[in-house]
């Protein structure tokens, strides 16, 4: 009963401890709000990796002196951060105000709302040509000096073909996840400066800091330079990229493990085992895993259908490729080979080298956190 | 300049905000260190669900009352939560003193020592049967209680048979990954009390709460009763299952995943790109994929291959009807025969079902942390 007693009374002490994290919240809110705004007049980037790091050693360095956890403290920092990086999207410095007004093509969808959201925080003028407006076209498009085109990939051309020719000094953007072509037909219906993005993002990020954009050179690449100061200033990381590397790199991770993973799924479906089953006989890991095929499968499957179609001439043969490492490896296991296993494994291993170690360690930090989140009876 | 001095106050007071969490750390440290000592002394599990979910609640009200997002508060809370596991697995309650002494046969292996490690500071005394004390292993296992086997399944059967007869009130347990063929061993071993189990996790955990165990009946499996109370009092999840249901349904998620898994890392090594081309090509979900395919090469060439080459017999039937699945998606896109994806894709939408859902909000928040924890230059 003493115990009891005892135990109600420490966790009173708890709740204390954490109604004054609740407060200490709230007020780390407000000074990082004040930071924002100041970054916003001085049109610094909300991202500063250099306060960043120092900010993280000195509370570690503390931690350590106080007996706490130093990675429980850094933890909570990057939490605190992101939450701070989300608060300071509401205004945003304007890095470029000469690429004003702005139109974004294909405007009402997910990624397009983002970006025009974005735009406007940064105080562009801002106007959405979509399917419902394409009578206005030429009044929406008078005197844009940057046209982003944000429709999925196989309305590209179609889309960009239709517009009403552009002011020769207007830049003209796409951000598709495939480079090499939608440059050419922007290039082909565009006689001023053009870039090529692919934002590593969806439409459903909190913030733009440290999300990567790759970026593909186009024409007249110095006019793009006042968007890509633009992204820098909402903290997204560019990476200058070939469009033919980016395109082949493209078509090695995402077409094939879209593709692979639709094989997946069907795989499973089939099988008689419920989803509840193979969950509770999975390991964090494949947890994980069987959430990556799962997600797939929100899409809906006509959009999906014609992504792969669409994809499918460049990555044929990869799949035969693909197709045929399955065989050998079948082969080679059906033969009790284990010199061979042993030897493709080993090829592998080489290939991933150093950063097996580094995926090791970050995969446990998100299994981690995937334990923290389960919700049990 | 007055924005750049107003910019250093303010981030002296974050500093200041920072500082205060730091001790706050501290002190919830010392509180929940008696808790656990409570816990300890009581015999009451380490996890309380129903606590967990009013803690949460009350504070994500408070946060909403303070303009705090209550996401904010409920991802730290979690967080610390786990850090008070893992500090209060210190000394741990014993929930079956009639088990002891236990001995852990592989002992000193990576699960081995997990398991001996948990059993001491619950107040087991425990003793290691490994290779090197083969010799003493009568005395050793004179008068032991429990008798966990925690070896590679391919070496279960010889080790199990070469153990010397156990006390007819001895409970003898396994905790392979396959759970048929290990029971059927232990059973013929031995005529006592014999439970299965399969802990879904790996060595490295932080702690041992929420972990999943699946359990499956052997023989007696009134006195498995203590070991599986002992597992809850160290917040372990235990889902019972059939062995056969639990095989199938590791060999479609597990071993079928590994396999996929190994023939992508084969395919990758083999494209003229590097990791690092790959890696910034691909947004956080496939750098995700990325990681879970190469962190299975940070694993011994010759132990994966036997891990492999073990389970074959098992799912070569499996593994034809992927093959037969990737196939016939091909033929599909070969044909352009948008129709049968559709269907293809609306089959497996419809096994996912509400999950997708679910498994996209799950995904979205690791994808956050994994972009939280990125460090760029």
């Amino acid at each position: 009963m003493a115990e009891k007693e005892e135990l109600n009374q420490l966790r009173t002490e708890i709740d204390e401890c954490d109604a004054q994290l609740v407060a200490l919240l709230a007020r780390r809110n407000k000074i990082t709000g004040r930071i924002g705004a100041i970054k916003q007049q001085t049109g610094a980037p909300l991202h500063a990796p250099e306060r960043e790091a120092n900010l993280l050693a000195a509370r570690r360095q503390e931690a350590i002196n106080q007996g706490v956890n130093p990675e429980l403290v850094e933890d909570i920092l990057r939490r605190m951060m992101r939450e701070a990086y989300q608060n300071q999207q509401a205004k945003l410095a304007c890095a470029a105000p000469e690429l004003s007004p702005i139109v974004i093509v294909g405007g009402a969808g997910a990624m397009g709302q983002l970006f025009a959201n974005q735009f406007k925080r940064s105080g562009y003028e801002v106007k959405i040509l979509d399917k419902s407006q394409q009578h206005q076209a030429n009044e929406i498009l008078k005197g844009a000096k940057l046209v982003m085109v944000s429709v999925p990939i196989n309305a590209l051309e179609s889309v960009v073909n239709s517009l009403p020719k552009l002011d020769n000094d207007c830049l003209l953007v796409d951000i598709t996840s495939v480079k090499q072509s939608p440059l050419k037909v922007l290039k082909k219906a565009h006689s001023g400066p053009v870039v090529g993005l692919h934002p590593m993002f969806g439409p459903d990020i909190s913030h733009w800091v440290k999300q990567t954009v790759v970026v593909c050179e186009g024409r007249n690449h110095e006019v793009a330079r006042g968007l890509l100061s633009q992204l820098q200033v909402w903290g997204c990381q560019l990476v200058e990229l070939d469009a033919k590397k980016h395109d082949e790199a493209m078509q090695i991770i995402q077409v094939m493990r879209h593709l692979t993973t639709f094989v997946y799924g069907q795989f499973l479906a089939k099988q008689g085992h419920t989803l509840e089953e193979l969950r509770s006989c999975s390991s964090p890991i494949y947890q994980l895993e069987l959430m990556m095929v799962g997600r797939l499968f929100a899409q809906s499957p006509e959009l999906y259908s014609d992504i792969m179609l669409a994809q499918f001439d460049n990555v044929e043969q990869l799949l035969a490729q693909y197709q045929d490492t399955f065989a050998t490896t079948l082969d080679k296991l059906r033969a009790g080979d284990k010199d061979a296993l042993i030897a493709a494994f080993g090829e592998a291993k080489a290939y991933f080298s150093d950063s097996t170690a580094h995926f090791l360690t970050q995969s446990r930090s998100l299994l981690n956190k995937a334990n923290d989140a389960k919700v049990l009876d």
